[in-house]
């Protein structure tokens, strides 16, 4: 790895319980150097995957937080203005690009859709990208892939990828660890009894049921730590429960009062 | 607390009331650094709890009120241009992240959905907040905790908060003080007679009753606290309900009619 | 007064005929420095009546014509380029939160709501302005207060102000002025004959009642202010209030010859 | 007349022919400096009653083609960067506010709503244009005065004016001439036959006559003006009207038809 | 003609065959200087009209491709930063009024309504451009014309012109040449045999027919001449049309196989 | 070539397996300087035939991915600023028209209609770009030529191109190759064995049926390329489809089952 990058160098191994065999299939990946696509809901471990990975592999993992204001300047490049005039500075994709690395779009669905237009020529077999404004055409780095990840379960059409765009990724589905994983992580992440997270990550269970009944989404794995941190920490598991389980998840008085009964059923 | 934000230091002491246990409840959260969200409804006090856990934590505070003109670049910062080019100058978000404290987006709601997205990264275990535009990656000081507020009244389905944003904060919910405190506070805060403040609290609650049939929402705190004022200060009861509990909740004839009828019956 | 806003200040003292109580009951809110609201229909005398508060009480008047491009930093200021960079230069709102005075906010509806939710951190006890650009938190001047005025005839749900914003008002609301004192007002004015000024306010009366029937509003104080003028000049009766009257109210047929049929009945 | 608008001079008495009192009502207003607002169909002639208006008064006359794109500082003036920095340039209103003259919004129904919203400070008793990005409060040159015009028969609701900017001036309404006079006037301008020119108003008369039977609006006096200069010129009576009294109206080709059947019935 | 708009000037005459007197009307015309709006279908020869008649009248054409980013500072200049500060740049529109030439607003309607506004001026009698960000009012040059072009084939009304910038026009109406014209046109064009031009226009007019059966628009003059070019080089006739005749016109399969049976029943 | 477009040779010849005589109909065009149309949905090898033209007819590329961002500036070119002044600097549409070389406009359905009315003149016989930012009218260099490529699966009509765009193309028409031809393609691209690849076509075209029944697009060439290359690595032909051919295509659970159905069928 040069030193360009070292910032973004994953200096610890984040801790991460696979569900499956995604390591070896994004290893296949990255061997090929193939655009990946993390598909997943809310809070199930997408961005902790990549972390780990990034270890793994030992190469640097440039975030990008994607948002509908994320210009296509902000990831590629601007001039900037200096004593001499303008001057040309890298983007994080462009550096990602430059000097190898993961570029991971976090939640790409929130970029507009014509922005990610311009990872089209990185995604096939050419691996560059044009730098108009700056006359360049910059060949990827051997090292360069670009991940991008997202929740299929918010159906708006308007913010849907475009066909053309998702198939120039292969794509890795995640979902909520089977329970007895799940608790395992949410014991080890709050450091805390397991016997007490089993129940946690069964009130997220019907949490989630309750998806199709008109709640946006159910509790997350991130949520579930969250209540068994503040449990750990003297909060009765009642009280912990409203905090990390119950108001973030719906503001409807019935949804709520949905959610608590679960909740007293439980503890 | 370092030197560099003692501009936002809460220096005396707020006043404030608690309505149950949610000053335990948020230092549980604080000891974790668990990303905090208070919901209620307008003038009910959210504000004045965080700057009195401010004060009592002893961190300053950066607030910013959200509104739909706010870029990322209001929050993380931009380059400005020098005698020797340009510069990068740290937003309030970047500060709090920097040096410590707690950043406060009051009436997050009114921020743009995308904007918010970009405190993601900062609200799991990573705690960074990267700084694309500078090729920064900022890792969080051990004091910095966020906090949102917004009113859950609004049913505007286009400013709700993302599931995915939602989920990675734990919520308090806020709500008018039961109405003994409330005349407390309000006679508190207007210095004036309880017995007075019992009478304002009263009508306040049945304007807040009046919600369900047509009114945008029901007086608050705060108004009551301005109407006890004006009549402490010596206008007439029935002037300071005009002023302070009827025109600015309503343009409504027959609203305005009903609340007049609300006061009459008790001036 | 300091001098910083001497030129906001009202030298002469403005003619303004009360129509109730509203000089006492808005002493009574600048006494506590509440934040004002002043509602009520076009050319009514909003503007003249802050006008004149602000000479009686010896306070700079720093007035925004609010409309939907004014940006936060119209507010609140901007950084400009000088010889040696980049500049702070505050905004009006700034100056009169610096310098102590009366910023009053004209047709604050045409802001765009969240444009006005800078204002929250002003109009609650903290008093404070949070340049967020600038990375100061500005504490109001004792002498600071502010007003704003709109008129809620203007049915426009798109464009009415959120309830969180308006609670932190304490509003007046003002109306035409009864039959003989609007007589009174339009011949000091128009320095003319009060009986012909009887006439005029007659006519007005009638056209504010079609407002039901079809008229966007019906005619204001100032409108009749303008038909005394130019009658008062030598040009007929007819003629003036189809010039002042009638054309600035409708383009419409049916209206225009409704219009007419009274005015020809007063002349 | 000052040097700093001799630009605006209106050298040459422009040719008009008066179709009322129009004159006598318009120098009333003026002596009062009262707004202006001139109603009327397109090429009726408001713009040059205007330069025969600023003519005969010996006035400056500052014309903006209002369009969406205006912003305010188009009207008021921006900062623009200097040798030494960012300087000060006075917009063209506020060049006719400070120095004197009439400002002309031609078209004022093009620019948006709130724009004109900044006018108001100048058309009630104050007679102010605050420059806020200046922090400079311009008191209006006795010689000011501000005029709009616009036209009525466009009917779309979202670009009409408010009620409490149309209330802030005295309207004069324009309509095409009787037909004599508009006939004196296309042979006066055209130089041509007087015969002729009865021939093309009529067909003109014809063709307003459609407007309610779906053409968008019936030709101007400018347009017969064309016409009869083409015929001058020695094109054919039929070419000519094709030309400028048929194509311009319209590109759907029953209403062309019915149009040429008009032209054909008088050549 | 004056040296600064030689680069606009037309050396070589261009081929164009009349199909009326065209010509002419055109020459009167311009002997007013009279605003002229072609309207037409595309490639029917609009351009090379205008391109013929600058040459032969002996002065430049400045064409502006009309877009919707097109703004009043793209017509009309702007100031750009200099050594020695912000210098003003006129624009095309003002190069054409200062110096004198014919300016072409190609495919007007592209443009949006409100920018061509600022062309009202420099279209009546008192042919002025004003610069209001420059603060000068240029006079035009006795040279100069306004010339628009537009297909009236679009019926989308957003993007129709204003009746009030319409009439300022005389109009020429455009449409395909006659049959024959249009194969001598082609075969000079192409350098290509008339006999199978002929075969060419008449599959064109035939396309032609279909506009009302949902093609939108049928084979222009342009992609016959690409087809008979295509031929001449080798390509087979039914390749040829498949390429320049079929695919252009259409991604609709019933319409393609339509288009494909007109072509087979000619070769 | 010259110098300036070095950057943009194609040095190694592609691999492309022609379908058709698609070959010599570009030469065709070409030889005439006639702009392209490619017409074909995502990942049939549009970009990979154009840099394979390229390559063969010695002349450099320059590919622009199109976006709704991409303004007339990032084709066309823009003022930046230096130590002595703004300078202009050519984009990338400019450089090819300049120097001569391919411009290969890459999805241009995203980009917006107006932005490319901006290539009009560069499309007819007059092949000049005319920079009026700078006030240059570049004549095309002799070996430049205009490329498109477009899907016409996406039925967006706000997307579609504009008729009198569209008509200034030759167009050539690119599907999936035959069965066997992609089997080709897939084993030489992914060096693996041709009875695997026969099978990955077979679900393609599957899953290319499915397209009426509600899958936005099947299987490209490009997805089929990922599968075979996993499978070479050693991952199973299942999770291989699953990845590259399944999760792309779609999130419907329905349709992944029925995906998933027709790969079980095939391993």
């Amino acid at each position: 790895m040069g030193a360009e990058l070292q910032a973004y160098e994953i200096t610890h191994a984040p801790y991460y319980l696979p569900v499956g065999n995604e390591i070896q299939l994004y290893e296949a990946a990255y061997a090929r150097r193939l655009p990946v696509l993390l598909k997943g809901p809310t809070g199930c471990g997408k961005t902790r995957f990549i972390e780990f990975m990034a270890h793994r592999l030992g190469v640097p993992l440039i975030t990008l937080a994607c948002n509908e204001d994320m210009t296509t300047s902000d990831l590629v490049g601007r001039f900037l203005l200096d004593e001499s005039g303008t001057v040309w500075h890298d983007g994080p994709l462009t550096e990602a690009v430059r000097y190898g690395g993961i570029c991971y779009l976090d939640e790409v669905v929130e970029a507009r859709q014509d922005t990610t237009v311009i990872i089209h020529p990185l995604t096939d077999s050419r691996r560059i990208l044009p730098l108009d404004k700056k006359g360049e055409q910059l060949i990827a780095h051997p090292d360069f892939q670009l991940v991008m990840s997202y929740n299929p379960g918010y159906q708006s059409h308007s913010k849907d990828m475009k066909p053309s765009t998702r198939q120039r990724f292969v794509a890795l589905e995640f979902n909520y660890p089977r329970a007895d994983a799940e608790a395992l992580i949410v014991a080890t992440e709050a450091s805390t009894d397991l016997q007490l997270c089993r129940r946690l990550v069964d009130i997220a269970e019907r949490s989630r049921a309750l998806k199709s009944h008109g709640l946006g989404e159910g509790a997350s794995t991130r949520a579930l730590i969250y209540a068994a941190q503040l449990i750990e920490d003297g909060v009765t598991p009642l009280e912990s429960c409203e905090m990390a389980l119950i108001h973030p998840l719906s503001d409807d008085p019935d949804m709520i009062a949905a959610l608590r009964a679960v909740v007293h059923a439980h503890f």
